[in-house]
């Protein structure tokens, strides 16, 4: 009885909880990442447009995410914006601007949509933090939501000492549950909640587990995929400083995507 | 015995409390807002450079801070940089970017530093939110300290249905303590610790009680410095909005620094 169904549950494909997706956007997403057998987002956050641009033609085609800083990047243009959004046609993945809102309502409504960097107008996919409140989403959903564009809570972070967990994540949880019409999942390091409509992404993804200087902390594809059941893995610095960056992209993507059928298996 | 110490705590003035703050920068304001005696800090929400110039002159004389949102501003430039600063040394102020870094340390460092906004450039303070943990700081301050700047906490919002309450705003005090050097304060709708060392700085302030559109909620400077016993008060709407933004401005600043004259007599 109630086991059965929370099994088979547990195990819907990403195409079929694409059903369950209020939202154009991610229900896109999810056919991509079966498509393209894909659940491996590159972090690219590299500061010269260049070295992104030479970085994502490279590993493209074995990512269904690509993730910006806009902001750390020395030369960026319009020009830029344009090279990307091309090769996201030529290699099919998404782009995600990794703004990390975390303001009012009536300012990140200014930052999504104006400055320099106008994100509005490239990024498929932002992600916020979820601390000021649920502004922040009516904020950005009243200029993304006409355009197409989806957002993600930061329900959880990598970080060592991170206050996003025990009542901070159930609260970011009911306010995706609320808006999502606009939110198609978490940056999470664990299924935050047993919604399928929801994707689940974890940064933090090394081949070893391990932490950096600054407090970031590891977890493998196997344990972010398997055990902590989450959906698609972010990995930047593991593919970009490689000597084999394509190499490296491929063996993440075999690992978060086996990890996957496993699962589901 | 006790509550007279903690009565005379309570009543130090800000040249005495600058003794106590541990960053030099810090110390300057302190001082700074005795010597201007203002404890009004201009939002300068704007997305034109002319806008925010023409605004900073006019006002500039009434207030300690001005906070920009650079990634607001869609002709930011080097050159609108340097008319601010020199804004800033005619009118005496000091340049707070209302950035809300909130990421972990690694990626932050870049954000600072890096980028069209190249923040560490020009802004004597920033802002980080606590949520990532302590990395944020670490990594903010590995740029920062070495040249002079200063950072606040977010501990509240004034947005409806902010997470930043209880634990989540204790462990940012304990943050903060914790990295005295480079953190001057908070932003916060109280005075969140009792640590005179510390400022503590209130958005959403106006003259009448209220609230946006977007979640957010006002309260008066009276309420703010009096009742709440914070030291600052920002004030972005109200004044640029005006008919006459120098009188509003002036209004502002009588009210807010009386509030403080009479919590200290």
């Amino acid at each position: 009885g109630d086991t059965t169904v929370k099994k088979a549950k547990a195990e819907m494909t990403f195409k079929e909880r694409a059903e369950l997706c209020k939202n154009e956007l991610g229900r896109r997403l999810f056919g991509l990442m079966e498509d393209k057998q894909s659940n491996l987002i590159l972090s690219a956050d590299l500061t010269k447009s260049e070295d992104i641009l030479k970085l994502v033609d490279i590993v493209g085609s074995k990512v269904c995410i690509v993730k910006t800083h806009a902001d750390i990047i020395e030369d960026f243009t319009v020009d830029f914006v344009h090279k990307l959004q091309d090769l996201a046609k030529k290699h099919n993945f998404l782009i995600f601007e990794d703004r990390k809102f975390a303001d009012i309502g009536n300012t990140v409504k200014y930052q999504y949509n104006n400055g320099l960097h106008k994100i509005i107008e490239w990024a498929d996919i932002v992600n916020a933090h979820s601390v000021s409140g649920p502004g922040v989403i009516q904020g950005l959903q009243k200029v993304g939501l006409e355009k197409g564009r989806a957002c993600l809570l930061i329900a959880e972070m990598s970080s060592k000492g991170s206050l996003a967990k025990g009542e901070y994540t159930k609260a970011t949880v009911d306010m995706a549950k609320t808006y999502s019409e606009f939110v198609i999942g978490f940056i999470s390091q664990n299924r935050v909640c047993d919604d399928q409509q929801f994707l689940y992404m974890t940064p933090g993804v090394r081949l070893e587990e391990g932490k950096d200087s600054l407090g970031q902390q590891y977890v493998t594809p196997s344990v972010a995929i398997l055990q902590n059941k989450t959906d698609l893995i972010i990995v930047g610095r593991n593919i970009y400083n490689a000597e084999d960056p394509l190499n490296v992209a491929e063996e993440f993507r075999q690992a978060a995507y086996n990890a996957y059928l496993k699962r589901i298996s």
